[in-house]
């Protein structure tokens, strides 16, 4: 018998199944056995009645032992029927069972409200714990997030390319990078593809790329990572950077309409609601946000003022989002566009949500000689930007771009308290899948 | 005016339009000046005539200079049509010309038939070299093969992960890794995501993964990088290796239509062929192959022996390709399913296409005991894939999977003789970005 996923079971009531996946729930009765079976598409109750020739089978069947299941897909009586479940109206009388795999006893509750270790525990037994439906509905999130990116910008005519990890120098940062043994040299892990799109973008137009930056940072705080999957995207031909943060928005746009439409299951079971997006997002620059805040002008918002700052803004016009550009040029990266009506103030922007920055970028400098001055200005080695100087050597339209981090905009999608829940295999300063040294996790903000 | 891409100018014979991009040639024949336009979906030629309001600024442009251009889209007198080229049959007659951003004179000829420069001078200017359409050509390539390998996985309910990069152990690989320093620690870069594929197949029985791997073999050959994109998949319940090997023939197959379907235009530029697959690839045991080949039997083939076997079934069925399967266990790594009628032979498998290796897979161990004992035979440190161990522990349906590098098969897909020119960025002993040391490269097979 050919088999059936659990989710089109409602489609064969009265009829024959096989199905196969794991064992989520078994409830011994005494003469009889009821299970909860779990494959990718979801679970559904099943029940091995005394002389069903599967009850030998199911005396000796443990919790996430793999099976193939033969039955009848029967309709439950009326009251026993729970429409807030998937499956909740049919039961699953097992005729036949047979064990794929065993399986250890289990180390804790793995059962759906039963669930409850911290998160190191999680972390310490992923390869169990991403079983669970729940933390497996973060993770179906975090790849619609990354789906929608690609599939919008497809969509607008950008093309992916592939960015390297391995680089050869520490253009943009400071001491905050990993190194790597590259034969007889040092090679670098590479913390932002900036350059690399940049470049691509001089031949491609508008170009996008998914791929791991890597971090260094000594940091243990709930947000930080060492190594992130970061969705960027540069384009040309622009006039000016609204240009930039119009696409950005319809990027975010898309991402949360997608999320809503492919998600709804996994944002219910996670309790989680789309943030508010209007059709123009309100945009200020930084002096009108400090301004708005009534506090003194300064680089950049702290935290306590991007939380103010965003309700501030809910509570004005309903949107959970907030864009702010024309930060000191001084302070930001020598790439960034100065405006021209006022250069002290730069064209870059981050967009905020929530409380915190989801995404940043802006317009960059497309003219060699400007570019160059900054190099000067900046104290840039220009032997160390080589390549991304060669490509605006020669000929770069007008340009910008965006980034944010995929992991980032799952965990405030979904209003996770800790990125780790946003990773499958988090690294940080103590944990490479498993903790680096006995002195466990300390976790602060 | 707003912009109209070079691509859809035929649609606009007769009319005015604002066109965006490079200089790719320019002919100034004193009254008169030529231009080809290009961007990024095409070129145009351009002309501008002595009482052009443009003459002036036509006088002043140069190769590779950024342009906005405005313009009559004149239908071409029959005579001048070149139906060969796109847009061979118009011309546009300039009225307008402004510059957008300046070039410096070029390092060597970047036309499309002129262009003639050697590897390592065209990836020291990379950043330059990618405008050549034949490059992008490459590269557009390289895009669909990875979308259409997603494309087609997501159809078959395949989920998506995100292989890490930073690894704890080198538990596959010997010394052919590169370290990183992770803090106080030493981390690894990844040489396969194969174990964490397989942890993340027993949440969600079928998934994949676009990824980087690295490789630190001291090697310079004209297939080796440093680093490279990973397409790895990995389905369970499973009945028998065959079906991954099915997957994996219609994952290819997919992809080689979607190749021909979007890039009719790039394979043309290329001079390349697609390679005929038939309805069904001719298979054949590892035994079988050196029995064909009449030399006798030896753990794997050798590089002449597979373009030989690869010539011999293209003569007999059609076919470019061939799988071959059930090599020595021992040979092969410990999760590698033994066959049951002869465990001396394992159920891996090799898709070879004119020549070489193009695809490996095949189905794994799931049951713990039998891992568990494998992992003993092979002195495997069961510490080191501990994570690996914990998702058989608990219960793993019969599985097996495939992985592809996509340089690579850009590489054969095109008939291009060196993988770099299937990398944009490619990273070996010798280069990252520009070369590591003033040596300059040697390479050789």
């Amino acid at each position: 018998m050919e088999r059936t996923l659990i989710k089109n079971l409602g489609e064969k009531i009265g009829g024959q199944v096989l199905i196969k996946g794991w064992v989520s729930v078994r409830r011994d009765q005494g003469k009889m056995v009821f299970f909860d079976f779990r494959d990718r598409s979801g679970t559904v109750q099943g029940v091995v009645l005394p002389k069903s020739p599967a009850i030998e089978t199911a005396k000796e069947v443990k919790l996430e032992y793999v099976v193939a299941v033969e039955g009848n897909v029967n309709q439950r009586p009326e009251k026993n029927r729970n429409p807030k479940v998937q499956n909740g109206d049919i039961e699953l009388e097992v005729t036949g069972l047979t064990v794929l795999a065993k399986a250890e006893t289990l180390p804790f509750d793995m059962s759906l409200d039963g669930y409850n270790v911290d998160l190191p525990t999680e972390l310490d037994h992923r390869a169990l714990t991403l079983r669970h439906p729940k933390i497996q509905a973060v993770f179906k999130v975090q790849a619609v997030i990354i789906d929608s990116f690609r599939e919008y910008l497809k969509s607008q005519d950008f093309f992916e390319f592939q960015a390297p990890a391995i680089v050869p120098a520490t253009a943009e940062g400071g001491a905050e990078v990993f190194k790597v043994d590259y034969f007889d040299k040092t090679a670098y892990l590479s913390q932002s593809p900036q350059l690399y799109k940049q470049i691509v973008m001089t031949a491609f137009e508008r170009v996008f790329s998914v791929n791991k930056i890597f971090r260094a940072e000594p940091s243990m705080t709930t947000r930080h990572l060492t190594e992130v999957v970061s969705l960027d995207a540069e384009m040309s031909f622009i006039d000016s950077w609204r240009e930039v943060r119009d696409m950005s928005e319809a990027t975010v746009r898309y991402i949360l309409a997608q999320v809503g439409e492919k998600c709804a299951a996994e944002l219910e079971l996670l309790g989680a609601t789309l943030p508010t997006m209007l059709s123009e997002t309100p945009t200020l620059t930084l002096n009108e946000a400090f301004e708005k805040l009534g506090v003194s002008r300064g680089k950049d918002l702290n935290p306590e003022q991007e939380r103010t700052l965003c309700q501030m803004i809910k509570e004005e016009t309903g949107s959970d989002f907030v864009y702010v550009y024309g930060y000191p040029t001084r302070d930001r990266p020598f790439y960034v566009y100065p405006s021209k009506e006022n250069p002290e103030f730069n064209e870059g922007m981050d967009l905020l949500c929530r409380g915190v920055e989801w995404l940043s970028g802006g317009r960059r400098i497309n003219d060699f000689e400007q570019l160059m001055d900054h190099v000067e200005k900046w104290q840039m080695d220009p032997k160390k930007i080589e390549m991304f100087l060669e490509a605006f050597r020669y000929g770069a339209p007008p340009e910008g771009g965006f980034a944010f981090g995929a992991e980032r905009m799952t965990m405030q999608i979904l209003g996770l308290k800790n990125i780790r829940e946003a990773t499958i295999f988090p690294r940080d300063m103590t944990r490479i899948d498993s903790r680096l040294s006995e002195a466990g996790e300390t976790e602060n903000d």
